[in-house]
């Protein structure tokens, strides 16, 4: 006998990236950063008293609060600490989304999405993106017009990696009747001559959370931690009703407090994902493969109707050689492979596979 | 304006026990054991390479899966880990119940389960316990005609402590229509000569979920660790669908197979809280304060009516002394006092505040 509620046995779980054992594999499938976290991390982890797990955490994390808070000019009743960002979306649809009342999305998008609608047993608007991942210009009416409560928007988007101005994320808000959650888990990547600041959106906007992460931003996708931004009224309902009630561990506290701490290693990592992402952008389109402009971790490469290989059967050739990439079997996403940016030497070796299999001449040989 | 759901607006949260910062203070008041988690524990966390915490855990923590199942000598597919047993109540909860369909409970119980029925907007069931704090005769029969698909109880129960045995388990839930949670967070201190052991049952009962953790009988409730085992047919859609898909970062896996790995530190540490346990018992009896016998690592002490203090103004005097415990103030539990076992210097310092605010001579002076 099936005991689980009727929504639940129909739905399908998150397909989570492969994580190979292997070390010898070249890992460009689930956008971690290639670099390792700070030194200041690794000292505060050298750090910890085991002693000190025999007590409950600190239930609401607020020393890290005050930090982030403090980080982003806000006050700490304006932060909420989440177990990754991924709590953080499930703390939003279970806080905001009544059952059966559409969850705003695009799609594509973050694949996680419908399934935390599915488990809300809430309905998906899913707006099609433009052709230039851009959303359709009509998304707040959309989204107001089928009664979503709640909306959420990847930005940079995933998996292009297109980037909406701050002013277009403002008009937005103001636009949504519902709640507008910008999950910005790959923001630390964007360019910062672009001047991205979303934040400060959130004086004016008492709809508007912000979702940032350590996982990417930070190299620290082990730890699972990430946060909420946004008016007092939006975030205390999350901080004591919803969530669990010790959410955030000793171990992860600590370690998050020495992340913040030490911005130098964190920016200098996001400076060389940068430069390497403008690199194999180049690299990739000389070999046929285009890419809409990231500012992510990653590129969309998509794979041109008359090469010698699909898109899927060129990940699954790259994963014959131990190189693992994203490939999504939708029809938007069919034609292409999600690439996370690695250390120049993971990229190399991408794009020499790339030639051997597609068999191009590649201009670096 | 709010924008949370009706029912979130309506709830209350969960009250946590209060974590003072000042090392002086004498914690009785959650539970936590007394003694360090055991020595493989510290070294394993000295040997975690923080460049490891970079990429993503192992999505579904299986080498810990496997570990814990040969503990309860069942198979891999059997055992979930869980972000604490807060987390395994609440998979439970948002998997089988439907909103406005009731949620299994006896009254009183532990004080998150009606959390956690209110963020799925299902009433409870609150069967009242017995005199001497057993389940009403009648429990599964109240729980069937209520309609209520999962049925959560404690047990050692909290806050009396008294133990329902396997056999009364067994009956349970072969007498539910839904499933049956027993959640043994404080299993661990029961005395392994009664020869509980419910992990057997799980064989018959295809509605038996068992919730474990290493807050207390490992000393990691800093950690947020905790398990389910069960069939797998029950398992599998917490495990692949409900569950937050990284919900065991990196490190914490780690401490939790070094903890297994450790079990006779354990072990020594349930024993000396169970012979500090009746120590305390016999003592408070003593002073007139009579607990029922609890299997628990904790009592719950009466306050007779002719004290000289309340148990509300026992609490709040213990407080100004540095001394926590914990009171709560509902009908039943008003007249108690909830006191986690401490060590024999803790415990000490308890009851020679107790001769000195309640008047009495101690034995032990």
């Amino acid at each position: 006998m099936a005991y689980e509620r009727s929504n639940i046995r129909r739905m399908t779980g998150y397909t989570w990236g492969e994580q190979p054992k292997d070390a010898g594999t070249c890992k460009l499938n689930t956008n971690e950063n290639p670099y390792p976290p700070a030194p200041g991390v690794a000292a505060a982890l050298k750090d910890i008293d085991a002693a000190d797990l025999r007590t409950y955490p600190q239930p609401t994390a607020d020393p890290l609060r005050t930090k982030i808070a403090e980080h982003h000019k806000l006050a700490k009743e304006n932060a909420l600490i989440t177990h990754g960002g991924d709590e953080a979306l499930r703390l939003a649809i279970t806080t905001f989304v009544e059952p059966g009342s559409p969850l705003g999305c695009a799609n594509p998008s973050y694949s996680l999405y419908p399934v935390l609608a599915g488990i809300q047993n809430a309905p998906q608007l899913q707006a099609e993106n433009s052709a230039d991942w851009s959303l359709p210009t009509d998304f707040a009416q959309q989204a107001n017009a089928a009664g979503a409560r709640l909306t959420c928007l990847v930005n940079p988007h995933a998996p292009s990696g297109r980037l909406m101005t701050t002013d277009d994320c403002a008009r937005l808000a103001a636009e949504l009747d519902g709640v507008l959650l910008l999950d910005e888990a790959y923001a630390d990547f964007i360019d910062p001559a672009l001047g991205y600041d979303s934040a400060p959106l959130i004086k004016a906007h008492d709809n508007l959370l912000i979702l940032r992460s350590f996982s990417k931003g930070y190299s620290l996708a082990g730890l699972r931690l990430g946060y909420l931004i946004g008016q007092e009224a939006l975030i205390e309902p999350l901080l004591t009703k919803t969530r669990d009630s010790y959410n955030i561990d000793a171990i992860s506290h600590r370690l998050g407090l020495a992340a913040l701490d030490d911005q130098d290693h964190a920016a200098e990592t996001r400076r060389r994902v940068r430069a390497e992402r403008s690199r194999l952008e180049d690299e990739l389109a000389r070999r046929g493969l285009q890419c809409p402009p990231s500012e992510a971790n990653f590129l969309l490469a998509h794979v041109p109707e008359d090469a010698k290989l699909t898109a899927k059967a060129l990940y699954e050739a790259l994963k014959a050689r131990g190189i693992l990439v994203r490939h999504f079997d939708t029809p938007r996403l069919a034609d292409a492979l999600r690439i996370s940016i690695g250390t120049p030497a993971q990229n190399q070796r991408l794009l020499q596979a790339l030639d051997d299999l597609l068999d191009h001449v590649s201009a670096a040989r």
